[in-house]
């Protein structure tokens, strides 16, 4: 018998290796700074670049031209700094549309579930462009519950605040415990879910996270790929 | 004998089809936003999407947004607008680093100049992120002059205004009867440089302009294609 409603799932290193990617494209983008004609180092640009993003968050629009204004002036002499940072830009965003695609098995995990009549959705924290982006990118908008896609930004409640799942509970009028998360966080995507009685799954995929802190954060399941999640979903709660 | 120490160029229209390929860039929006879901007939949505361009400028950063406001609420009922959004955004990107390419001869004009010693710049009226990024994606970075990159948006004055081009001729140090500047619109690129004394080319690969309307806006020469300027530049001005 069929035990849950809808699977809900976070976005970032649980549906596609975001960290690992990011990472990537930062080292193409500083690449094709150098081949721009920036006159630095590639480790020292590479690690400006981390400051950068930390010290202006990851959401900030403007890092590349922040990493030239940290520079020696003489890195960018005779340049005009606008093509180092188009450049910049370019080979990060070829990077993304290239190479951004979910963990395997997402997909056909994804259009089973759909298949089967189990509802599919996401709760993602982060800003509202870029997190719809990447579902697009990732090619999984067609296996996704249309009314299920719970973005932070758009909700005005972030993660770790349970308000966030319960706002995507009352909106589709499920049964906290018959709808399971999914997440790599223990901290942002299991303790909240399982503080509203809602099944809680750790996605392992990614080594970003430390294992759980305390009883709070412990999860029902966990998994370290998809395969070990569609199996899981077929003999424990019944699905497809 | 050699008469020209510089040839400088205008971007959109001069040496890429900027308009007519805008056009097919939002074509494929409007498909993608209909795929994502958005009930509305194409045409409707592709006339609405222009009047939002027409509105509020096509530097604007939040037309699709914008689209889907003007709707029948219908339209996206039970879909997530941000979804309908990135689809658009995804689709025009697409497109953009897909298909935006130089005129035919461009390149090899280019090469050629920069080979013969003869300085090969770029004056622009736009924002500074757009139009660098062009120039990135139309390959022709390397070929051109780092230092004669002139950007409205960098230098704060907006062609037809013949400042922008007396700065370009001021930070190159060249005599304006030795610089041409090449470009689509008699208004704002030939009356320009042609009042400072430089010589003008306009470029007629598009229809998007008139002919020149006077005198201060009636051009040196006319090409209709870069093999003609090719020609014109090693006939006339003995370049290459």
């Amino acid at each position: 018998m069929r035990e849950l409603d809808a699977v809900l799932f976070d976005i970032d290193d649980t549906l596609c290796p975001t960290t690992a990617f990011a990472a990537r494209a930062r080292h193409n983008a500083v690449r094709a700074m150098l081949d721009a004609g920036l006159r630095a180092g590639e480790e020292q640009v590479y690690r400006e670049l981390e400051e950068v993003i930390a010290e202006f968050s990851s959401n900030y629009e403007h890092h590349f031209d922040k990493l030239l204004l940290r520079l020696d002036h003489r890195a960018v002499e005779g340049l005009n700094p606008a093509l180092v940072v188009a450049a910049a830009v370019a080979a990060y965003h070829d990077t993304k549309f290239r190479e951004l695609a979910p963990y395997p098995g997402v997909r056909e995990l994804f259009a089973r579930l759909a298949d089967s009549g189990v509802r599919v959705g996401i709760v993602t924290h982060g800003l509202t462009a870029k997190q719809a982006e990447k579902l697009v990118r990732l090619g999984l908008v067609p296996y996704i519950d249309a009314a299920a896609i719970f973005i932070s930004d758009q909700i005005g409640v972030a993660k770790p605040n349970p308000k966030l799942y319960l706002a995507a509970l009352k909106a589709l009028e499920l049964a906290p415990a018959r709808v399971m998360y999914v997440g790599d966080n223990p901290r942002n995507d299991i303790a909240p879910p399982k503080s509203l009685g809602m099944r809680t799954c750790w996605a392992r995929l990614s080594d970003k996270h430390a294992p759980p802190q305390n009883a709070a954060q412990t999860p029902d399941h966990e998994i370290n790929d998809f395969a070990q999640l569609s199996e899981l979903l077929r003999s424990r709660y019944g699905l497809g």
